[in-house]
């Protein structure tokens, strides 16, 4: 028997083609109207499978960066900017013209910042541009010459090919000053010899005309401690010396094979913190040096030096506040014999950054504006333009509040007196959202929105007046992309362009991003403040939450500022949905909170988080097994006090350098939020404020 | 209507009463028969659920410690130890008599060490020890007098209350030494003045008689680095000159506000390594001091002194490795000349750890014994004892082994010439075992095991033999509780019990631990072996998995010590199965494997424990979605290879201090397997051995 004979056995009954047939047809009708109403009833996504997840990697692209053009006023209808390119040109407003000043031909201009005198004559590069904290950072420094294209190093007398700490132009001309080894040079001219402002010795540890780390990341903010006055006659620099304070040494692994270390005045909770004086020198003749004498409640005392601007051509106004910064004195000083009058005595709200705040004089000095917190009825205080006397203080005539209402004025940016109005920002529009108003200093104290409706997808800006008002920059930080706009201030709807950022624009069209909603909740007495960024088409699916937690007092997390950077990629490879809170802050908040108790800080804080991750957990789109948290620093503190008061709530938290005790920290920070520690290894927290007040 | 109407309608049929209890006595029946068959057929494991988990609270707790007596040889009948509670004793061997040395109520003997003398008049006291690196500590010390109970402070010449470095008697009489400094000093008595031995440049950086880093870590393994002969006549000791040594900075945070800086000197692959001199000081008349000469071949070059001990009373063995650590050179060194004559040359194989193997030698000198690797047929090479002549070496005469077998020998203890018997630990039982034996010198080389089947739950031994080998202390280190008992050698099962950590055994008894299962695994042309330890019951659920790396080469990882930490605390709480895997390595490997490549080192250990990873996989109780690795230094780099070698295999690895670049890494570790890196920055990994041979 073979298999042959398997095969030939196909014999049998006769099929029913037919049957089969009419079977099949009907069996494809049926599938076909299946996939038919698939089709139908599913809903239309194909857009969204289109688009593609952003990536680390693209945060790394250049496309994929908001270009900061670095505008700068040189004069009321003329601005210097950096194009994307990299070449620098200047703007006329009046003639709507272009000049190159510096060709990205004529120099390799990347990694490099630029300043244009005052004159335009000549622009001065730095490079090697070397970070050092925050925004300081050492550089080597060349003036190019617009009109021959000559380059010229920029050295102290004796070396060569210098690393400079800062350099700058003045207001006129093209006076020039630069920082080196602490000390503070000056040259009239770029051609001139430069001539030294300041004499320092090297072992006193002490810097003149810039920061140390505790003013450049707790006081004043800004790196340069340097200000010109108007018309270039003077210069006014803060001397701070850490002669005293307890040195930080940082490992740092530096491509060597062994590591070295970084050593930096760090002064913690309790030890000393650097003195600080204010000096302004007289640049045109000889050189004369006048220290501006602190007033009489701060002298030989700690003090801080939180702002300096000038406000006529020999005044400055000057803010000093006490050590436990919970006290500012705002004078006026005279330059020309160092004389300070006190203006303004104010109690600092712990939950209110005001530190920097700077104030608007009248041309005269008989008044002045600044940003003071208002009773606004049954809705709590809000902070509001305050009008003051700046004579001999009478300390009966309460302030002229110029604005009202349940929103607040974030910063003062202009004063106009031919015009009569004060230009600032407020959150009137919204708590998220920052817009430029004017108000008339007089009569019903009429206000007017500059920026609102003015430009798509910007509800956030930043605003950069011409010297004599007659322009304004503005910055639109968000929703959208950022751009940066030139406006006529009589007429903001008449604008110029800068910057508007099309490529990023052009590299997010097929890109996934998540969308973004505000949410305010209600609590005990005071509300709080949520914004969620989902993945898009969120509602069909769960998703993991990742909670981002700041929560410094006086910041704010909940804005309309644009961001692109590792949430939102996580949000599209992950489908996370992204959450930012704010608690009791400073913005918007509708109650007087120094009567928070400082101690308390922490744990209502992590109070006001649990209560709006409850809230969250109900989403029916937050899947409530997965959520996880964020926070460096104050907000890493925070994060790791939530995980321990709540059981296996948060799967995990990402902890970046947090607190883990404030007595380890930042003597600027630590002790504003918690008085001065107790003598003897007291707990910090545990200590009543002995130093406050 | 009322309720009281609903009450009396309690009328109907008359209930079959009879039917109803037939029917309830069947189903009672029915249930009893089913309960019964589940209790009868459940594993009784209610012995299991009484037992609690290990916790990390209970590793803090004194009864979960194992407790170390510090036994010592006092005389071949005598030995000191410290009880549980704090006294210290000598207990004669001859009598059974304990006699109390020191009370634990004249003296608070926590937190210290101690040292009989060996007249048995004093007892050395270290305390306030503070930890150095893994073994070398600083302490003070003082002497306690048996006899009247004073206590002297050992204090040098100048100064009170001083830290030494180490301090400990010699071998007669209460003479005794103490390094200070980077110096010896030398107390003939403790009543009489020091004498300093020797006398360091400051600015040196050079230590006498005690290890540096390397030597500590790296080379002896001992913090200790001198010896005293026999007869107390002389002291040897190493100089370690770290003059040209880069200096490693790390900070601490030793509880102050600001972190406080260590440095001591590291030195990396490629860069300068301490240079080291061997010294023997003549203690009796006047103190005279000889160097012992290094052989032709290293001189002038960079070398290491590995191992030095007495073999009679001037006359001493050293071993002496070139810079890459593939060569040794064994000499016999005139203490009293200097003259060092060379005894044997050998190759050192990458994968074996003999660098520290202490040979012994014949009271004439004119023999040795020594472990080398010895071919067993097809079997491969393995680890046996080898006699050689110590006469002038002639090259023809081939080493005579004195044991064979697919076993290795790991450790010589001691040489009874007059028994003429040799001691050791093998792995002849298995390769996990570390059993005592003896083998005969002559004949048919008799081998017996002394420690086989003695002592119950006890396979991993270690044994230190009396002066004359007349007894021996022998410590079982597992798989069961740790135990120390004391042999006599003519009769090893006539021992007495030093300490049987019976309230460790008690704390365990109501604990539930892990059962530990080995395996061998066949490999390409080598053996893989595994230990696993699982939680009790493991068969019936499915276990995350936890594989513990280690992996440097000559390390064995799976053996039968008892040990009680995280892993065992993790397994209990988290039901994890806990895995241990060596793969090629020095013990038991039966195969040459100087022919690994160093180079690969790294991947084939990866390869080899992800082979094991994968048969781990396939066994039904492991979870293979919940696999981590945990893996320091070297194992943290394995683990951070296996990662990255795998795709999503780990759920995540925690890799401590991992090497993440040998040029960073201790030269005496990356050298030795990696060779000298190559000048002009090329890759360690990537360069030829130019330093090696």
């Amino acid at each position: 028997m073979t298999t042959e004979l398997d095969l030939g056995s196909s014999d049998g009954p006769p099929r029913n083609w037919k049957g089969i047939g009419i079977a099949m047809v009907v069996i494809v009708a049926v599938m076909s109207l299946v996939i038919l109403s698939v089709i139908l009833l599913t809903p239309d996504e194909s857009h969204l499978l289109l688009r593609s997840h952003l990536t680390m990697e693209d945060l790394e692209s250049d496309e994929f960066k908001v270009h900061d053009p670095c505008v700068a006023w040189l004069n009321d209808n003329e601005v210097a900017l950096r194009t994307r390119e990299g070449h620098v040109l200047s703007f006329s407003l009046n003639t709507n013209l272009t000049t190159t000043l510096l060709d990205n031909s004529s120099l390799d201009l990347t990694a490099t910042k630029f300043q244009v005198s005052a004159d335009k004559r000549f622009v001065l590069v730095a490079y090697n541009i070397r970070p050092v904290f925050t925004q300081s950072f050492t550089a080597s420094y060349a003036i190019y010459n617009v009109a021959n294209g000559d380059l010229l190093e920029l050295n102290p007398l004796e070396r060569e090919k210098a690393t400079l700490q800062y350099a700058s132009w003045g207001p006129q001309g093209n006076q020039l000053a630069y920082v080196s080894d602490g000390d503070i040079y000056y040259k009239p001219s770029v051609t001139s010899n430069p001539l030294r402002l300041t004499t320092t010795d090297e072992e006193q540890n002490v810097v003149n005309g810039l920061s140390d780390w505790t003013y450049e990341e707790e006081v004043l903010l800004t790196y340069v401690a340097h200000w010109w006055s108007m018309d270039g006659a003077r210069l006014a620099y803060l001397t701070i010396n850490n002669s005293a304070t307890p040195v930080m040494e940082i490992p740092h692994f530096l491509g060597g094979i062994y590591p070295s270390n970084v050593l930096f005045p760090y002064p913690k909770a309790g030890s000393s913190i650097p003195s600080v004086s204010l000096f302004v020198v007289n640049l045109y003749g000889p050189a004369h040096t006048l220290e501006m004498m602190p007033p009489d409640s701060l002298r030989a005392r700690d003090s801080y030096i939180s702002m300096v601007t000038w406000i006529s051509s020999t005044r400055l106004a000057v803010r000093w506040l006490n050590r436990a910064q919970n006290q500012s004195v705002l004078c006026v000083c005279e330059a020309t014999t160092g004389a300070c009058s006190e203006k303004h005595k104010m109690t600092m709200d712990i939950m209110q950054n005001q530190r920097q705040d700077v104030p608007l004089f009248s041309a005269d000095g008989s008044m002045f504006y600044t940003i003071l917190p208002a009773k606004q009825g049954a809705r709590g205080e809000f902070h509001h333009i305050a009008g003051l006397s700046a004579q001999p203080a009478i300390p009966s005539v309460p302030p002229r509040f110029l604005t009202s209402g349940s929103w607040d004025v974030t910063l003062l940016c202009a004063l106009d007196e031919k015009a009569g109005k004060i230009y600032f920002l407020s959150t009137e529009e919204s708590r998220q959202s920052r817009h430029l108003y004017s108000v008339d200093l007089d009569g019903v104290f009429q206000r007017r929105c500059l920026s609102c409706s003015l430009i798509d997808g910007c509800g956030f800006f930043k605003a950069e007046f011409s010297p004599n008002q007659t322009h304004f920059t503005l910055y639109c930080l968000g929703p959208g992309i950022p751009k940066v706009t030139v406006h006529s201030t009589k007429d903001p709807a008449r604008y110029v362009v800068l910057e508007d950022n099309s490529p990023l624009c052009r590299a997010l069209v097929d890109k996934r991003l998540p969308e973004t909603l505000f949410r305010t909740l209600p609590a005990d007495n005071h509300d709080l403040h949520l914004k969620l960024s989902l993945p898009q088409g969120y509602e069909a699916n769960l998703h993991p939450l990742l909670i981002i937690v700041d929560g410094v007092p006086g910041s704010q997390s909940v804005t309309e500022e644009f961001a692109l950077d590792w949430p939102q990629v996580l949000s599209g490879t992950h489908n996370v949905a992204l959450a930012w809170v704010d608690g009791r802050s400073g913005v918007g908040r509708g109650q007087k909170t120094t009567a928070v108790d400082p101690r308390k800080l922490g744990s209502l804080r992590v109070k006001d988080y649990l209560g709006v991750v409850e809230l969250l957990m109900q989403l029916p789109y937050i899947d409530d097994r997965r959520m996880v948290l964020y926070g460096k620093a104050f907000g890493g503190y925070l994060t790791l006090k939530m995980l321990a008061a709540t059981d296996k709530l948060f799967q995990c938290t990402a902890a970046a350098a947090p607190i883990t005790d404030f007595r380890l920290y930042s003597a600027a920070f630590s002790e504003r939020y918690l008085g001065l520690p107790c003598k003897g290894g007291a707990r910090l927290l545990d200590c009543l404020f002995a130093g406050r007040g």
